[in-house]
């Protein structure tokens, strides 16, 4: 585990990998993963991923022609030895960190990143776009996806898959599944169980006994088709493997072979590239394959914070704060004891979204519906109609992928389903893929939404428990990490749809606040009462929608001064929800400043970074009061 | 084809239905036909479809106890004839028009519509959410979801069945894939050729003689098991058929059965009624089936205006002008003469979208990805990585399936991907899951993209130019239906990005309009000058995004009165980007009104009546502009 790096240190393209005799490579795949592992205990990331792919990156750099052919690493979470081998290895060492290198594959990084990627399942859609265009440009060169067993769950991969498989058009594209029985948290789905289905020789045995005696019977003259069809299907279903699927597909397949023997992985890669139709390459790894501690346990090390490389323990939070997660996950268990009408829906994510102990409490009205939003949010609409509450837990990031279904199967027909958007906001070194910086904005916009978010955690249970009592869709968003820290009020009680709070009174300049920024605000009414002798009154906004008109009116219309702040794009917001709400109640002479995410993509970092630099924190509060006060 | 109607007239519900004998009900599908064909080819409707599942309606609701069990209709375009047999014989004649049916299964309009559907594949979904909350209530009641081959191909649907088949927990639900071998066009992807491989009783010859030659060949001692496994498979392969493909999800598979054949229907659904784990029932039918003239023609039977019955002609619409659609596509040819980069891409819907004359002109430049909205965005994006310029046709209620794929896999990189936004705007008969009201809202939020939307046939051209000359993400929106009837300009020429126009000039009020609102606007500002001595100014916005702020912002400060008109959801759309520009600029003294959907879902009706009830339309502009000069 402690070899120096001599071989990584010569490598500075994929050109000096291939200089390298095959013998010498599994000791630079010893090499790369004492890197990542050195850079990931501190940094953090995702470690059991990328050690599980040291070997897949090291063969397909040696076998292809990179950056010419395109290699797609689906999620970009797994490539961090095809960062090592791509140019980047000096750089490594600022991995997820502010302006350092990405922890997912990002264009503007790197030619030899094909695409940029974050959320799961788009590898096989856009290689199949990039070999469609190779061939209308006659480039031969090659492309290959490289896609886990837990993204190809998710519906985009199998439109992708249905399209490469299109007997229409040629389809040149390598589709490398890179099997690894887990998406994040352990796989479900009837692809995960069929995917571990192989041959033992004992069953070929029996199998062979099977399959002889059935076919001493057909054809019978005369029999119907269907009907010999129909016993052929019976005797051959249990024969069906992840081969024959992807066959079924129009795949050519090859596996499942070992993904951590170099040498079988460079033989039959340099076997596949010569194949110019869509070829399916199944390969077992194993997730934190070399590092013990993340071998054992897969799912903490999928993504994870800094930790001690000897014991793998996490180096402890310099906090005794409860994460936001944490309280909405005890918080779905004390609300289900007494309403048995709760469900939790997650979408691969129960440990992520702090459904753990739900699930072990309630494991019958916990479902997780493997990497399939869309699916998740149209399932929990149909429990809703047998008259259910589900909670559909999915970060802010990834509920895009199902904003039809919320629209179309939840919002028309009003549908109480519940939105718990954990990671609104900034969420930090994952960067612009998953900022959740677009859920006000989009939900606000859908008829029948209610839309809220909390200012703190103990806020967080009461709008949970509106929630579920609430007759219509409604979500709820809070950010990524630490909680502020409060006492959580038992019973918990509702808060009326639509209310606001008012904080701190002043008459010198109203600050509408919403979730994370409530904090900030309050933070800056005091910095602005104590240091520049403007008061400041405090709302507390609660709701994005509806807003309550009743407290922000006369509020506005007194003080005449308003800074709206969220964390969230200004472009559609609740900033511009405010701007709504005073034009349309023909409130004009009030001065407004808008705070939020102003149309850019936000890159990575780490949250309070961000807010500061992106303006939506205390001191961005007062610098606005103040020049407001001056104009 | 013109029986009466004695045994329908005598069906108010399914009980009337179950005391028919079977030998009765041939005779009953022939009325429930004559009177689709006969209500059709008045109202329009989705005519081939539903002539389809005429005996699979019956059937399930002869053999099954709804409206406690509950049936799934996908899309619900094929549920006429589940209409007519549950209570709404009798307002059939009202399908589609204002007030009347609607033209698919909707949970408010029927306790036999199980849910409310439109748009495509959400069936397994939802009845998967409705059986598990039986399951939980001990309810031991029947889900059955009529799901087409068509809407198989979206990845919503292979995620239900991905969860159905999962082994964790008790699933009964019992999926019917109603097959006729096309979605709305011809169907594409290797699902499609998977499905219509079936048996034939020489094919089964030649097997028996490959299967007995392999057999005798295994298992060898010693052999590696892998290399057995790959040997059986490569003998297996081309036996897969739908139904394995089906088993291997954990379905239990029946089928193909001739969809048109009651008797074995009723006989099968019987059967399949007492399994209670996920079955799939797969059933062959024809679109159009029984009405000769959709038999013939399905694609364009699917959706349908009114047409005369014997004959199957479409009644001539009233008017010289062409469709949006239609000079979409004829632009696109034109455009693509000279420009090689310009790809093509639909989901399935070739026709709807106007690019059967593109796929004609070039075929390798066409790419037709099915049902699979997500796909087809992050595939046009990987073309897009290779200097190519695809331009997606997708209706914009439907777009909104591929939202996280704009913002993910286009918007973050910025790639030159044009969206063609046909529908945008109220759609008329087909009612709130088709309107594309949140279009305008959803996409401005998003960095880099920029939006368009043309207020003639002739604007939409020089859209269009623009948009493939243009270097990042672009949208252009336009309504569905007839065009203004405007001359068209040879040679296109393009527009400036971010660049208003004003069409007309006046000192009392500010009519800013979008889209298909520009000509209501210039209508109002004729009528304002003649009726009421007010002296309108009229821009034609053009951009929603980047807005045109040296045009704008002078207009609304010297003039001081504004009405945005747009035919969209005022929450978050055009008319709050004016707000936003104008509160930005610190212009506050203004008044702003604001036309478009406040709020709330828009039912189905005419697109004039619609547009009116709704107040966007010249009518409303005058009379805001009233009320704004009276103030």
């Amino acid at each position: 585990m402690h070899p120096s790096s001599h071989l990584l240190d010569t490598i500075d393209s994929p050109e000096d990998l291939k200089k390298l005799s095959r013998s010498a490579l599994p000791d630079l795949a010893k090499e790369i993963r004492k890197t990542i592992v050195d850079v990931v205990s501190i940094s953090g990331g995702h470690l059991a991923s990328s050690l599980g792919a040291v070997e897949l990156g090291i063969a397909l750099h040696y076998v292809f022609n990179t950056p010419r052919d395109k290699i797609l690493w689906d999620v970009g979470h797994q490539a961090y030895a095809h960062k090592l081998l791509t140019g980047r290895r000096e750089q490594f060492a600022t991995l997820r960190r502010h302006g350092g290198l990405s922890g997912f594959t990002k264009r503007s990084e790197s030619s030899y990143d094909a695409f940029t990627t974050g959320h799961s399942s788009t590898s096989i859609s856009a290689g199949l776009g990039i070999a469609c265009a190779k061939h209308l440009k006659k480039d031969t060169s090659k492309v290959v996806a490289v896609i886990g067993d837990g993204s190809l769950t998710a519906g985009l991969a199998y439109e992708g898959l249905n399209q490469t498989g299109d007997t229409h058009k040629d389809k040149d594209l390598i589709v490398i599944l890179n099997d690894n029985e887990m998406s994040i948290s352990q796989n479900v789905g009837a692809l995960s169980s069929l995917l571990s289905r192989t041959f033992s020789a004992s069953r070929l045995q029996s199998l062979r006994k099977e399959f002889g005696e059935f076919l001493k019977s057909l054809p019978r003259i005369g029999e119907n088709v269907y009907q010999l069809a129909k016993r052929s299907e019976e005797s051959f279903k249990t024969f069906v493997t992840p081969g024959m699927l992807f066959e079924a597909f129009n795949f050519e397949y090859f596996g499942p072979i070992d993904g951590h023997n170099l040498n079988h992985l460079i033989d039959i890669l340099n076997n596949i590239k010569t194949i110019k139709e869509p070829v399916l390459l199944h390969v077992i790894t194993k997730k934190g394959k070399g590092y013990p501690q993340a071998e054992k346990n897969p799912v903490y090390f999928h993504g994870v914070g800094s930790f001690d490389i000897d014991t793998g323990v996490c180096r402890p939070k310099k906090t005794n704060a409860p994460s936001y997660t944490e309280v909405f996950g005890q918080t779905m268990v004390e609300l289900a004891r007494t309403n048995d009408k709760i469900i939790a829906v997650t979408a691969a994510m129960p440990e992520g979204t702090g459904l753990v102990p739900f699930s072990k409490s309630f494991p019958d009205r916990f479902f997780d519906v493997g990497i399939a939003e869309q699916h998740g949010v149209t399932f929990a609409a149909g429990m809703a109609t047998e008259g259910y509450c589900p909670v559909v837990a999915i970060y802010s990031t990834f509920l895009q992928r199902a904003f039809d279904q919320i629209i179309h199967d939840v919002c028309i027909e009003n549908l109480p389903v519940v939105f718990a958007l954990d990671r609104g906001g900034i969420v930090g070194e994952d960067g612009p893929t998953h900022h959740g910086l677009f859920d006000i904005s989009f939900l606000r916009t859908i008829p029948n939404m209610v839309v809220m978010a909390p200012k703190d955690e103990n806020e967080l249970r009461r709008m949970l428990a509106t929630a579920v009592a609430h007759s219509g869709p409604i979500a709820l968003r809070y950010p990524r990490g630490q909680a502020v820290g409060v006492d959580l009020d038992e019973p918990i009680e509702t808060i009326p749809i639509g209310s606001a709070e008012v904080l701190d009174r002043g008459d010198d300049i109203l600050i509408l606040a919403i979730g994370s920024m409530v904090s900030e605000a309050q933070c800056a009414a005091e910095q602005l009462a104590g240091s520049h002798a403007v008061q400041a009154t405090v709302v507390n906004a609660r709701f994005v929608k509806p807003l309550d008109r009743d407290l922000i009116l006369p509020l506005a219309r007194s003080i005449g001064r308003v800074i709206t702040v969220e964390e969230n794009a200004v472009q559609g917001g609740f900033g511009s929800a405010i701007l709504e709400l005073l034009n349309d109640n023909g409130i004009c002479n009030v001065k407004v400043k808008r705070l939020g995410i102003d149309d850019v993509f936000v890159e990575h970092g780490p949250q309070r970074a961000l807010r500061s630099k992106y303006r939506m924190d205390a001191a961005a509060i007062v610098e606005n009061a103040r020049e407001m006060m001056e104009d």
